[in-house]
């Protein structure tokens, strides 16, 4: 994509060191796209990979000169396209900014830098007694700098809040290339308008962060209790997440695994999960005990009302990590068959959580596309994963209907397009949907006043 | 001020009902400033009071066209001046806006109008088993949407969260008069800025907020102990504090009170604490048994390895409610004196409490003006109360001295200068040093892009 002699790329190897910059065009290759089925990508002009935030004030400062388009990048886990190349700019990846530069326990919080990844970080404050909570499925790959950018959620989220929550502060390199520190080190603080919770989940359209400080929790005891139940029917599912959230009971995680992800994760691991049930309901519990004990017994009695079969409590941590693999395995067990899966990411009210999977069914059946379905059931945010095979454009092209009608399906009852992965490419139009012209013109009001030339990832999100 | 023949009165009757409007010298007069001892104030054309959101709409409309500044106002009990009127504009109050238009259960949430007091909302969700955290002191008076508007915090705050982790939507007039809804009504959602995170703690300077949806929590259980200790100087009060945070205890208050608000009760009340020790610190633990009293001891341990005299866990609620009038009544027993009292409100590194108490102590002998203090201590939250005399003009100007020393002690220290109580007009200048040139052109470009004619409670916070 660079013409040799081009002009932004010479000043960009005056600026940084250069192993900072990869043009090759293989290499170049490998970071145009995150992990978005389907989602266009452009041509990078390069990708640039600085170590510290002043590469990234040069970097970003460069292309504002020249009006080139900057396009932060993770880890590239992203499902929703927000991190794939725009045609002719720079793919800034802070994958190498990966330092942890400080915990405080006192404090009860850690400074990282954008590239730290999730379990790294989660790792590293556990040796001193601390907890991160946020945990999307991505932890042992995705970065805090793509948390960040994607406000990421996870299974903890549905009792412990989602990255936005964790939040302090930020340093970030705006469209200009200024270097800015937003937030604060203190638990409170209302000086000005909060541009930390505004850059949290904004998907680079705003600036590049360049160092998070992150608030952490006291660490957890290690005691826990899960409680397993299948149910024959989607309502009597619903039924079942309805009774716990009305009875007061807080569930640590609180998964759903509908009967096609077990099917498939019964042919790849011969798992034996009971697969002619509608779905599985997972709940875990991590009071102290006795109050642990007793809130298991409770959601278990919960389930039980609802019409649940085989419901247990279990207490066997190696026995609970078999029945969460049916949750973690579904997605490789779909893929893994060659298969193409294009992931949503609807929430609904958690009490239309029975109602909108029975939507996704006929949707599915309505346009001959296998959907199933993995839920953070206690959040009400459903993950349909539709299923194609790789090449069969016909199906991918029934598959986007499929795909849109859920949106759409979401957006009519009362939820929202996207619950944790972002917008990015794919839920741009129906984000349009859901805010309607005047919020979106306050958005893009938003947008035009930070980055008035519009260089940090063009046409993503609001952009 | 309005004079006969005002083009912008004649719109606003000619729009809205007759009693919408107060132009009465001395019922205005009521309505031109909040509690901020201090802060300047301008005279109103007319106060406003809409019943629904079209009223304010048409209100704003109107301001909109002739360039009038709109002050929102809630209850009046802000302590920063940003209720305070503008000379020539019209206050918009929305004490008359008080409905409960929803509570539900399955969701977790309520839908309120702006004016619903606080204790008013908590006592209508605990109806149906739930619970809204944020307790500002003001709560028997303050509404929703002025704990909104200034991010409102509170004594649960330090294990439960400030107003802006429990608001999900919001409906908004814009600065053009129009009506925007913000958020959502599910547990997650990603879908473009954070535009609800942004208008809370925005002090009325982007726009009215008209109807709030807020997140409720399950009613905790109604056990609890209260663990207390006396201390007799600053620093071990504060190695207390580091104590308990670095063993990981998670106290649901944990409030100090200096020696001379124990003085000042003592005097008022004859309530007999030891008024010789340099503080109090009083920490409540609400986990469900055993849980709650093995916090309790762990908390008490730590007072004790602190150095703490009198200190001891009671489960008794009578004899809890009376150790915590001695935080609750030092505000009114230093005002019942004929006093004038600034209140202050810094926020620092909780690890740095003890060392802001003592800077304090110093900056107010220096000054010869008495600050007592009560502080949010888990939060690292002080609320200095600067003492003079009403009339005493020379203590007076001593008192904002110490007030400026204050709030740069606490940047210096890596503290905001405001945690809870908001810019309004008095942390203006304290503001403006904290964030810095660059961080403070966001944030004006921000305001600029929402309200672009400037109109919406100019002057105050950002503005």
């Amino acid at each position: 994509m660079a013409a040799p002699g081009d002009p932004v790329l010479a000043e960009l190897r005056a600026a940084l060191p250069a192993d900072r910059i990869l043009t090759d065009t293989d290499v170049v290759g490998s970071y145009l796209h995150d992990e978005a089925e389907w989602a266009e990508y452009g041509r990078a002009r390069a990708v640039v990979r600085p170590l510290e935030t002043a590469e990234v004030a040069a970097t970003v400062a460069i292309c504002a000169r020249h009006g080139v388009p900057v396009v932060p990048r993770g880890a590239g886990t992203g499902l929703s396209g927000g991190a794939n190349a725009v045609e002719g700019g720079i793919v800034l990846s802070t994958e190498r900014m990966r330092r942890i530069v400080e915990i405080d326990a006192g404090e009860r919080l850690a400074v990282v830098q954008p590239g730290v990844v999730n379990d790294v970080l989660r790792a590293a404050v556990a040796e001193h007694g601390l907890w991160y909570p946020p945990d999307p499925a991505s932890a042992p790959w995705s970065t805090i700098g793509g948390n960040v950018a994607t406000n990421a959620g996870g299974l903890c989220c549905v009792k412990y809040g989602v990255t936005r929550d964790y939040v302090l502060a930020l340093e970030v390199v705006t469209a200009s290339g200024e270097v800015v520190r937003l937030g604060r080190r203190t638990a409170k603080g209302v000086a000005g308008y909060d541009l930390v919770g505004l850059m949290v989940g904004s998907e680079g359209t705003l600036g590049v962060v360049t160092e998070v400080t992150v608030r952490l929790r006291p660490a957890r005891s290690a005691a826990s209790r899960t409680v397993v139940g299948f149910f024959d029917t989607l309502a009597a599912c619903g039924a079942a997440v309805a009774g716990v959230t009305a009875r007061g009971l807080q569930p640590a995680e609180f998964e759903l695994v509908d009967r096609h992800c077990l099917q498939a994760v019964n042919e790849w691991k011969h798992t034996g999960f009971p697969d002619d049930a509608a779905a599985l309901l997972l709940a875990r519990t991590d009071l102290p005990e006795p109050a642990g004990g007793q809130e298991a017994d409770a959601i278990l009695a919960e389930f039980e009302a609802a019409g649940a079969r085989d419901a247990v409590v279990s207490t066997d941590a190696v026995e609970a990590e078999a029945l969460f693999d049916a949750r973690r395995l579904a997605y490789p067990a779909l893929e893994q068959r060659g298969d193409a899966v294009l992931t949503e990411d609807v929430c609904l009210p958690r009490g239309r959580l029975a109602e909108m999977l029975g939507r996704i069914d006929e949707i599915g059946g309505r346009h001959g596309i296998l959907i199933a379905t993995v839920a953070h059931a206690g959040d009400g945010n459903l993950h349909p994963l539709l299923i194609t095979k790789h090449g069969d454009e016909a199906a991918r092209a029934r598959a986007q209907a499929a795909f849109e009608e859920i949106v759409n399906a979401a957006i009519d009852m009362g939820g929202t397009v996207t619950g944790e992965h972002g917008v990015g490419l794919l839920k741009r139009a129906g984000m349009r949907r859901e805010l309607g012209p005047a919020v979106l013109a306050m958005q893009r009001a938003v947008k035009a006043a930070l980055d008035p030339h519009d260089i940090m990832n063009p046409g993503k999100a609001i952009g």
